[in-house]
């Protein structure tokens, strides 16, 4: 298992138009750095793992079971699991890094 | 629980000379958004709760289990439980995100 990660020489994984990640994961955890474009969205969605993010750079509308909020500078987040959310990135774009737990299987 | 933190409103903890950390937390993550001084120093140490963390700002130098490795960017890296490791921030200080699972019940 790696210990240490470049995001330039992580290959991106496509996540919605507009959304591309960076994954890199232990055993009992996962970081997804991701970037959206300008307006990009992630539509509302659930998991039963655990997410917690922090803003990286950019503005990002996050709505968590209805509740939304315009995140900036290091703003961070907790989605427990099994709740709805979704993210639509700001005018200038957006870097964010989520963490799980467990690990999604389906990123690795 | 809290959903969302601002960095700007949540009170520092002193977790060694010269290094702050702004502490957030879900039932199974934590995050610790650890500023390092110049030359600030974590001395070698270990804990059974696995870490993963990325460079936010800044340069540092990261030793996992003897291995070290000189951060910048948004470089990525996993402690597993258990093992060794230290930091020491560059002579510009250091920003990072850490990540633990189970959250460290001593900095709830």
């Amino acid at each position: 298992m790696p210990r240490f990660w470049k995001p330039e020489e992580v290959a991106p994984r496509t996540l919605a138009q507009g959304v591309t990640a960076k994954i890199a994961s232990g055993e009992k955890l996962m970081f997804s750095l991701v970037t959206l474009a300008p307006n990009a969205v992630v539509p509302t969605h659930s998991h039963p793992h655990e997410q917690m993010g922090m803003m990286v750079s950019g503005t990002m509308e996050f709505t968590i079971d209805g509740e939304t909020r315009v995140l900036s500078g290091n703003e961070m987040y907790l989605v427990p699991g099994g709740i709805p959310h979704a993210a639509k990135a700001g005018p200038g774009g957006a870097v964010a890094l989520d963490a799980f737990s467990p690990p999604r299987e389906e990123y690795r």
